[in-house]
């Protein structure tokens, strides 16, 4: 049986997607959870000094995308074929577009920059938000295809992180969205991995 | 016969590693180019505001590794197996860090919060540079199982580009880098492309 081990901050951000598609496809895995506090110790052992870092059989990967792709290929979750797959594969780097957005003003440490790309997210979240909203919608209540893709997990792993640095509720008035994260939080497996995983900010 | 079209501004940039993979594969698309000051009038048509987008038979995707990794998987450029994909995949996301880090200070409007991150990217820049350069040392000269793929045309696509909004060669130290691009650029379809390609800054 593969070994998996799971490093990410504790936190679910960039990791709660992965962490999801191990408990959607019944594989076990070490939830490995760093310390924002231990992370300078260490930063230095991982491959290129950031987390998440998978390890199979005591091989280290990373970046999040590539690994959630790796296992989404394993449950059944990548598309059933290459147009699928590129549609999967779209939405998700339209979901970090939306996540950079983001991140931009939340980590920017100049008042006067950090302003203005607030204002810029304000008007940006809102139109991939909508134009998610409506992919969902036109895709009978999925981003693609009308089923369950790993592009769901990216999405409700890192929304309460998007909301909490946004600082409101982003998906407030996207109704196809908000449904889509009540099929994906209603699945038994992830029901069961949300009511016992530790409880964290965002 | 499918019909390909793909747009993108009149640069390499984020278009120039799937001009690149078209090339390789032999494959005729419409390179459509858009001039910087016709950009406003085309932006509104883009499904999310944004270039590039292929269009296949019509259907329009979007997002650069997205497409640059569907073609690729028709190109054999893919990995042999999902373990060789998640590192082709982790390799590319990677080399889009290192973009980001440069993008934060070019794009940046604040004088003080730039020269910040100016600072910060003269210290990952080489940082990133110098994991990757170790990574082809180790893989015989390619990023992943000593053979080519779609992550070689993701960097050398890139690398004028990276170089233009950095300000310097980024490679210039990099050996295993340096004969990298060497190696792309001497592919016969590679080499006939870049010789009649349409001349821009980056």
């Amino acid at each position: 049986m593969t070994a998996y081990k799971f490093t990410y901050f504790n936190a679910k951000a960039l990791g709660e997607s992965i962490r999801m598609l191990f408990h959607y496809g019944g594989v076990e895995f070490v939830d490995d959870r760093v310390n924002f506090e231990d992370w300078p110790k260490i930063k230095p052992s991982t491959p290129f000094g950031q987390l998440p870092v998978l390890e199979v059989d005591g091989k280290k990967v990373v970046q999040s995308s590539a690994i959630a792709r790796y296992l989404a290929k394993k449950f059944g979750l990548a598309g059933k074929d290459d147009w699928e797959a590129l549609q999967i594969d779209s939405t998700v780097e339209t979901i970090h577009d939306l996540r950079t957005k983001i991140a931009a003003h939340y980590y920017e440490n100049n008042a006067e920059s950090k302003a203005e790309k607030l204002k810029i997210a304000k008007e940006m979240v809102p139109f991939y938000v909508n134009k998610l909203d409506e992919q969902v919608k036109k895709n009978g209540g999925y981003f693609v295809g009308g089923k369950l893709s790993w592009a769901e997990f990216v999405f409700v792993g890192l929304l309460e992180y998007l909301n909490y640095t946004q600082g409101c509720d982003i998906i407030a008035k996207a109704e196809n969205l908000k449904a889509l994260r009540d099929t994906v939080l209603a699945i038994p497996s992830i029901k069961t991995w949300v009511a016992k995983r530790p409880k964290t900010e965002f």
